[in-house]
């Protein structure tokens, strides 16, 4: 792999060293520019390896719009270094507020992009319900969250979706990466910094059991945590109970939990009748895309006052003296904590991987897709998952003939009976 | 529930303390006899778990005709048991050759049977090839292995299947308790057994990372083995890598196992090159469905002479002066070895419930299903699930209206922003 | 290492591979003959890694005099394959009753040994007890286990100890492969093969966070279990609630474990009280040294009627129709449960290793030792494990000289302040 | 527990939270002062929870002269608001150089200290060194760390200890918190932020398998690291490769690790040799007492330049192009680190109850110890862990009278054999 360079002045510098797979694409289509002529919107948190994969879609030759996909997260430093490059143009800016971000994302839409690369689906939403003109144009769109999935099934069964739209985050590489092994981690480790405080001997609550919750309990429990899950689905809660985990509903959970964690993608998930029962210092966080599984609105509302006892934590003061403690205002813990650098970037590497080869298989290689939400095609899948593994300098097995005859019949002549 | 009759001349009597859910089922179609008039054939490995399912199906009404999925592994006390009873007939005994037991099947397909549930798909792959007009006439049938559902899978492509079947392997609750659980445990448990061996400090091979691969890996690095996988698709592969397990190809992992467990589906996945390579006490074990996946020909042809050390250890003597063991002769590991129990009992109670709720399902509630392989209903899995809870006193949460209407709607108003 | 003679009569064959520390022993002191002119004797459960520390004696030269630690766990073909050489004699057999084994011991006593390896003291207060003008003469000991250290403890106390006993157990060595690892999972392995049933999802009760309890708790959270654990020493319960386990005690246990363990070395440690809460279906083991952790005559006592449902299993029917199912009539289930193999070989390998360089040191390098429980000098223990690493082929590395001389300095001139 | 008062100006506000032990001594001492007429001097890393160390000790009645233990880590406010207080006195400022800090702890030991709880055993080595008339009169002492307790051993060697030492490092209660976790946790944690990287899926190598070591390594593993382990003594070599670590010397483990985390206790344990092998991208940590386990002075001579790539990292460019990541210049990750918050608060709880203990034990109990270096008795050891218990609301068993008997005996007369 080719020399990475070391400006000072470079804020990308430290994320190029741990997203090799970006790295390859840049040094593959550098020359050829096959995204030559196309404009990509590109939302995401907006920090060092989101900007990575926004000069990636550029090296290919591609025009890049970029906002925001939540508007706490976003590096100013970053947002300058890339706004400065010919052909990338920055709808962001450290500090914004909702309206600003709200109004930004809009003026990105007018620009009237032929592709969405988006996170929590707030361009699509958006160019759908306030810019049909646009949307009509539009090509394609890519999608990176459980949560923006949600809204996409939602928009299709409706039948309003203009224009197809893989979703990233339903192949096995987003899962495991990102959800597993990138919210899990970053999750306990901002919730770690931001508390001072200890995994190892807690009562550890994590509501959802979906990839973000697996990894999540998995990973406090392998830190010494007493893990607890809580779901909807019995097939989630069996799978927890086998794991390992205890598994109890909400009710009982709050009584026992010193520390909670949501990652349900629904809304609500901690809410009055569980402030209730919380015990004093428990500490409540939230890895989910938006910051409505904590009912803040009820957090409020049932506490006396509220001070800040530490950065990044919120203390509510109940009116029986016991006192919760929020994190990150309720908002992605990983993300927007105070010490957070965002998702480790290795994780990120994968994910923007294939946000890129959804991009370009689309805008290039052109399959014939009817508007409508799709999994990303697995020959896609597999192609980033090869292209890691060679970083890694990780050699797999490829299947005999013999091997791959087998997979094809159905007899079993050769088996002895 | 009801107190389970303790005759000691029943050898169900254990199994059936240990399936709860199918026992909630005896009970619920005890007296309504709801499969009254249809004849369900059944093959399975034939011990005290199976026993408790074939009862079951009785219970609720159906003729039942038996036979093993493997001639390996029959207990004869239970088919005796079974046989006895009217209403459920035996075509099956202890020690059957390969020959009797190709017979057996075919006799018991003679009697026309309205569904089959199968283990492995012989007795599918079976009628279809050699009596078609009982194929003609059969309702449906439900599959429970990974090892069926490819031969299926490959009969669907090629047009033949005759009637619906539900691949019950293919469910959450399948992979998560069957193959995750049970094959993961009970495989480390009869090789611990056998060998009087320890896993604390070995490397230990799995090859393949599917649902079995990967209960296998994650339960020997739990009790302190140094795992290794083998795969040939790169996304298990880097799924692999990210739990903390070393991947390599098998050139390579040849020459550092300890221990080698198969668990792929596919065959010869140790081989002649391999056996080359790898350290003087190797142990050799399999957990795939069927004895293909060690190329026990090449082994033999490989070894100047074999030897058995250890009751269930076939050691081959290389000419080199390495000694390769072999154990349960390449058959299940965990099913064929000689202490073996099979399954643990909780985890085939829940793979037979769901193989009873898909006879249930096609035979009374007759959804209207073409010929093909279908995935079990959604509502089957999680209605067994559910029971699963109730029977280990878990409460799970409901939704509340607020979040179900989350989950369809696409615009999130509540959101912040 | 030499080639291992493969005589299919020869039953400690498959126990002579997995020992390699003892046969890099006999391969070392076969031709010296170092121990010529001692007689030892030899208590220990007599199954062939045993029988393999026995050869191993022997061939460095000693009459060995062997007996065994227990009645139920001799395995007669070892017994008859080592009387059968010279220099060796049983005082043992398969099938002994309590009586004909205190009897047996008796006579090895009067046979006048130099050296006494013991394995729970038994042999050692026998010979204080009854036999002081033997015990006047005996050189020294070793002794294996936690409960063995125990008795010598009180002895030593009483100021009656006649001769210097290395406590063997309490090495570093001892702990971690022997209690931690070889109790820790082959308890598991024999409780999952005697009931068929599964660790993935039950409520484990570990009673005692010594090394025992320690290795069981943490192999059984390994595999999916969820731990509990009971004890009365506030340290070790504070490391294991660090550890992840929750603590309670007994009380409360009782009420919510499936399966319970005792590992305490102490006695009545599951009693009435807390049979009286246990849930229908509990299984009861015991991997203490002895079998009066879990209170039998209680047991016995408070239940109605026993049966056995299956080999190992011995089933109490309590008057109010709960069953509580006692494993291997509660004595080690590890060692003396129907499918037990004994400790793992590698694991036996490093405690009989110890037992040997334990005789070896006071009897050839003759250490000046008043009589006394005397902990096994470190280097003896280093020794070993250089040993098992060597025959492991894993290198560490050596301490630089600079690295020596800072860990006996103060004053650290290197240190930056 | 009575409430904790919430001042926003308080420092110590959230970190009294997570210090339930130190809070209770606060609430026992706070009337009756049994520290009055005491001068105790305390050296810590400076920050919240050591404030809250310093306040007990007041608030049971000692004068409290404090430093730092290590110029780096020290928090303004902290100082300030201690200082601020009556009987209170600060020899420390944020930003202090090595010149500075050394010339404070002189300033400190001038003040004639009664005690000295000491973090590395710099006060206790100054006042021998340079103060003997001081020393002389110094009652008793305390250190908390493995360093230190290293130097102390060898103070008494020399025969040069003035006074009695508690080594409140090596008690149970010590190692299993503030080492195994506090150390293990935080380590992962800062560099896990610092790096922005992840630990699933690399390969961790961990210098040495000590308390922290094995904390460290653990938690890595558990997180999905591939772990291994270096050491210089076999029989912790051993435990490291039972424990499921691969076991390797550091010129092999040089090539292969992607992380390298230091705690030995030892210098130069990363050194020329080690940094020739590295691969481009490895990243440095230190997490033992003191920075010299990275042979800093022989990476900077290897290196060509140098840069800082992102806060925290220090990156060393190497003649053939590679790059090795050094973390915090090399000092204790876990409480130098840029995002740094020091040792989990619950942690310190403990150590510093211990610390007070030690000095509550001395000043007031009045053993009649001769100059050397102690164990912590025990029952102070156990009196802190059932404090610790009680907070958690974990209640454990007490032994029954006969279980008690049972320890003291050694005929074991209800022993069945």
């Amino acid at each position: 792999m080719s020399p990475v360079s070391h400006d000072a002045d470079d804020p990308l510098a430290w994320a190029r060293e741990y997203t090799p797979i970006l790295r390859s694409y840049q040094e593959e289509y550098g020359e050829t520019k096959p995204l030559s002529g196309y404009t990509v919107a590109f939302a995401s948190h907006l920090e060092t390896k989101s900007g990575v994969a926004i000069e990636t879609l550029r090296e290919a030759g591609a025009e890049v719009l970029f906002a925001p996909s939540e508007p706490q997260s976003t590096h100013g430093d970053v947002v300058d270094a890339l706004d400065a490059r010919e052909g990338i143009t920055a709808f962001a800016w450290e500090g914004m507020t909702d309206d600003e971000f709200d109004a930004a994302q809009h003026e990105l839409l007018e620009e009237e992009p032929d592709f969405i690369l988006d996170d929590g689906c707030e361009l699509i939403a958006k160019v759908h319900a306030e810019h049909p003109d646009v949307a009509a144009q539009v090509i394609g769109g890519g999608e990176q969250t459980t949560a923006g999935i949600t809204r996409l099934e939602a928009m299709e069964e409706e039948g309003i979706l203009q224009f197809p739209v893989y979703g990233v985050n339903d192949t096995p590489m987003k899962h495991f990466f990102d959800n597993v092994h990138g919210t899990g981690e970053s999750s306990l480790t901002n919730i770690a910094i931001t508390t001072n405080s200890i995994v190892s001997g807690k009562d550890v609550v994590v509501c959802g059991y979906g990839y973000c919750g697996r990894g999540i309990a998995r990973k406090a429990r392998g830190m010494g945590g007493q893990t607890i899950v809580t779901e909807v689905d019995p097939r989630k809660a069996l799978q927890a109970h086998m794991d390992g985990h205890r598994v109890m509903d909400m009710a009982e959970a709050s009584e026992v939990g010193d520390l909670f964690i949501s990652a349900t993608g629904n809304r609500e998930v901690m809410r009055e009748e569980h402030f209730e029962k919380m015990q004093d210092g428990a500490i409540l966080a939230n890895s989910g895309h938006f910051d409505v599984e904590i009912d803040l609105e009820a957090l409020e509302a049932a506490a006396e006052s509220t001070s800040t006892p530490k950065e990044g934590v919120t203390q509510y003061h109940m009116p029986d003296g016991r006192r919760l403690n929020l994190l990150a205002e309720g908002r992605l813990v990983n993300l927007t904590g105070p010490f957070s650098q965002g998702h480790p970037a290795e994780v990120m590497d994968t994910t923007f991987a294939m946000m890129f080869v959804a991009a370009y298989d689309m805008l290039v290689d052109g399959p014939d897709l009817e508007p409508g939400l799709y999994n990303i095609p697995d020959r896609l899948d597999r192609a980033v998952a090869e292209r890691k593994l060679e970083t890694l300098g990780v050699s797999i097995d490829d299947m005999t003939e013999s091997q791959q005859a087998y997979t094809e019949e159905w007899e079993h002549p050769d088996s002895s009976f």
